[in-house]
């Protein structure tokens, strides 16, 4: 951290700044600049909260130097996080696919769904057994029946399957039917959840908040490695903005950003980030354009008469679509090996 | 819901959609414009999802034309709701103001600071025992320590007391010690924590979500209701913009509409929307001044050494400074009527 | 528009609204609903001001249903519009690559410049002879003199050249260098300009304002087209969110929704969007993979000596990485028609 | 500036970034931390162009630690400057109403709209002549007749008027006629205009861009100072976010801000903000509970015959009203000296 201060700072205002910066046990060390002094905060085990110095007299402003995570950081595990979902790997130069409808409705719903998505190439099959709703009265999930269906799914298919956990009290039925734990956008930051997530046996799939920083969405993965869990893979699903013509609005920046600050793959969710089915297919090929880990899509053989986010879901013809699209633009430009895939290789004259 | 059709849709285009809202039950209604036909829905129970229509061929877009809350709307029930909190009102022409620290550290901090913002007038104590952190190496609050500690300074000041739940698992235990229950922004939409809220005996304060729209909030607070508990109060604490100089962007205009679109108390929270001590003071003035039901503010009397958020806590001085100013404020336009104060009185012509 | 009435609005309320309507020479229908009336307006020339009855007494909200824009929209002109820039063409099929630096700085950077990016497949050469800047201390630009040495490049090299007019003062000017002016970010609402640049001869790049909706953006197209101007291209480069891990957030989902409302051609700007140069390449290929029909991207052979934006901008050889890796990518989902190529075609069941 | 390395940067990238930093005439002080190291940029006489050091192998990010400006600045001209509008001031301990249509549209509403401002305490009539509108279909102003009627109002009331300038080639003629020349929002970084400002003779009122930040803003009144013209009153109106249920989110904590980093007055304009008439009473009180030096507020007798944003306008009657509450609440909070009034005075413990 590195404090800021008045360009009218008296000697004793910095001296008091330096006295509480030493009194947690840092180190300060005093920067004089053209016109004012500065005084870096070193020595500090973890993140140092702004809070320490800000208000304090003299004092400018106080500004972050150094990322407060630390198991989910590049900087710490150089080497790429291959997440194993049911024998399915997410992560580095695969791609993989996580398609089925938004909620999942009966045994012959998530069935006819399955084998359409299995058969245009999906990995993994999703369906919500418990769903977050903005409203009471909207349908809320099968529940229990809907964990089961899941299993029947991957029994007859044999395809890994996806689903959400809402809370603690349902956490370790979700964790006995689904192969990967999906933590929802909105309980992004339910830190009680993330801490039960750390403690699981099952890879989690950490959706990103719609108001999220990138670094407030790492630091909640931190919080799941920090309990013990390293199988993390995050889903950027677009945030929320002034935008008005699609639901969110997908951040596909933070790709190479995670790719560049974690270990940790990330997969992108056009169907939540588009709310409409006929931005779904052209933000999935961004996506894989962009070098996500993957994708997961929504796909409904009546989009019509699906109980939650029918207009969003994709109708089995276009995700054949779209898997044979993402699947040329993969290979289009993976032919080059990573470094030079990103422009930030050694061989590059001063970059 | 109005669907609007595309200009060039066809006859059975149309026909398919009247057809798609009947199978529902509900009742389709075609509107022939000017180059287009507009199809309204009518005679649904609940809120109609747009995923029903959008999506279908010839359907250019689905508008949204009543609201899909109800027990919290004004509409349904006209009376300002009067929160009661171990006696202290909260909505109505009352001004109830709510201060405290940040996090409860010790019986000493906590009974020091209590005295002060009794003196300077506050009517609840506040104070976090579980605290959500971005970092999962911060400070955590000291769990039912600080739920016994908040239960000494009620006991000892008379002054109800307000602290945070974070999840289901310790609701019991905080319901148990504090006179008011607060559901903090990152759980907005925890709809497991809200149906359990809806059960609970105590008076809910639910701050809005970071992102959360007005009608995502009050449909968040319809949760609580249609639980049973209709103790709510709304706090509007900020939410998430470009904006840079603060923490978040106080939106104020929120305080009217929810005045106007419900029955239910809302107050304001200029701590955490500042994020900084020297806009406290100016956002709790125009909090008072928009109209707010009362304020929830920090106060720390040595900021310093806070263990969470000092940065923006007040000192003590500050506090009674601030309570003279929102005192006077109130008064000030508080001695005309309620209709004729935000000036949409009968009297007035036309409007 | 539709206008929906409150519950509680009076038959006298109702009839009010209609004279209104009728006054301005509309035709007013009014929709009984279930539990309340709503009132279309129908038969209005240009677009309705909300205001007309948005506040009258009943009124509830005021919802738009048809669009504003005309010229722009495919509903007037359903085929592509193609522009062509010196010879070379944006629209359609084609993939057109805009390249060059943020700023002329002297004829040898500048013809260095264009031949790295000539050589790697690029179209057209860009470079700001006259720059917005924010500060006023920054190095504003050449203006005419970098004007002369944009000229000497089409001649040299043969390609046609973009640079940016910043007011009406210097359009005649800029006109006559250019083969294609480009109308800034900052200026997108200027509409004095807009309005200048419908009488000019040259094509005109219309970048997306930062807080921008598209339907604004192509409200600012509509000025040039109303104008006489129909060649008119839009560049997307990224609007303002919460978002601080690059400068600007690239809304993508902008392309598919430009494609459909309007028959204009639109590229996009990743360098802009970005603001630094690691993320440059992956964005580029993402808009190629969500359609847009070009890109523009800021290339330098010494970054850490440019005059403005050096950060953003790419080394020759990244560029060349670039051209390779977009090229493939557009080569890879272009082999399906285009109908097909966005999954809304007639051939899908129900979509 | 301070460039912060990365953790791996090695001894030849420092030098590399200190040789970039003192080739261009700066000092460069190296300072070592825990973990990494970070240069700072001293000596620089205007702002330093991150881009100098962003993308260079080594640097992690490039962080600004002073501000950009220097004319506007409360460090260069600690006094709070007083603007002078045809004798009536803004700024300091006044509280200046500025009110009229958002349109002229003829001498009789003109002047029927004056006299009920005038009467209610008024100090200063706006109207607009000149009309920005996002649709070149819309009502675009009277033009220079606008202007006649505003010189005509001035002659009969003794109001001197303000109304907005579009571009620099109506400059002189807006000059001649009105006493303050208001730039508008979508023309806030119009550098040209701006520049144009900078050489008039009359006060500029400068409102905040829809997406701009506090800093962006103060460097656009830079340009305004810097070509010579100290006269500037910056207008907060309100900033584009997510939220829905007002036209834009008035961000009141820039008042606070702007007050503190410059000398210039700010007032606010909650009709622009609002867009709606039910939220203009509350957020007027509101600017002014929050201490800026004034409103701008768009009232009209008939605002549903209103040829522009009549939704957004007060009746008279409203407008009394709104005269009474927020003189009321200003005499309410100024009886303290200002340094007590924000709490930041020297009398408090370490604040």
């Amino acid at each position: 951290m590195l404090v800021v201060m008045e360009k009218t700072a008296t000697p004793e205002q910095i001296q008091s700044v330096v006295d509480v910066i030493q009194n947690r046990g840092y180190t300060a060390r005093s920067i004089p600049g053209g016109d004012r002094v500065s005084i870096g905060i070193l020595n500090n085990p973890g993140p140092v909260d702004p809070s320490l110095v800000v208000g304090l007299p003299g004092v400018k402003e106080a500004i972050r130097v150094t990322r407060p995570y630390k198991l989910v950081s590049r900087e710490v595990k150089p080497v790429d996080t291959l997440v194993d979902v049911g024998g399915v790997p997410i992560g580095g130069a695969h791609l993989t696919i996580i398609a089925g409808p938004c909620a999942i409705e009966s045994l012959d719903q998530a069935m006819t769904i399955a084998r359409h998505v299995q058969r245009a190439g999906a990995h993994l099959f999703r369906g919500g057994a418990y769903k977050p709703r903005t409203s009471p009265y909207s349908f809320q999930g099968l529940g229990e029946e809907g964990l089961k269906i899941l299993a029947r799914v991957r029994e007859e298919t044999g395809m890994p399957v996806v689903t959400e956990v809402m809370d603690e009290a349902t956490f370790d039925l979700v964790e006995a039917y689904a192969d990967m734990v999906q933590i929802g956008t909105r309980n992004m930051q339910n830190f009680s959840l993330l801490r039960r997530a750390g403690h699981s046996h099952r890879p989690i799939l950490l959706k990103r908040g719609m108001a999220a920083t990138v670094e407030e969405w790492l630091m909640a993965a931190e919080y799941i490695l920090e309990g013990g869990n390293g199988q993390v893979v995050l889903c950027e699903r677009g945030v929320r903005t002034f935008v008005n013509h699609s639901r969110n609005t997908l951040d596909l920046s933070s790709v190479p950003v995670v790719r560049k600050e974690s270990h940790l793959p990330i997969v992108a969710d056009p169907s939540h980030a588009a709310g409409r089915r006929d931005q779904v297919i052209p933000l999935a090929r961004a996506s894989v354009a962009v070098d996500a880990h993957g994708l997961m899509v929504e796909v409904h053989h009546q989009p019509d008469q699906a109980l939650s986010d029918g207009a969003q879901s994709l109708y089995p013809e276009q995700f054949e679509l779209l898997m044979r699209q993402v699947t040329d633009i993969h290979a289009a430009f993976r032919h080059s090996p990573a470094l030079v895939r990103n422009g930030s290789g050694k061989g590059f004259k001063g970059g």
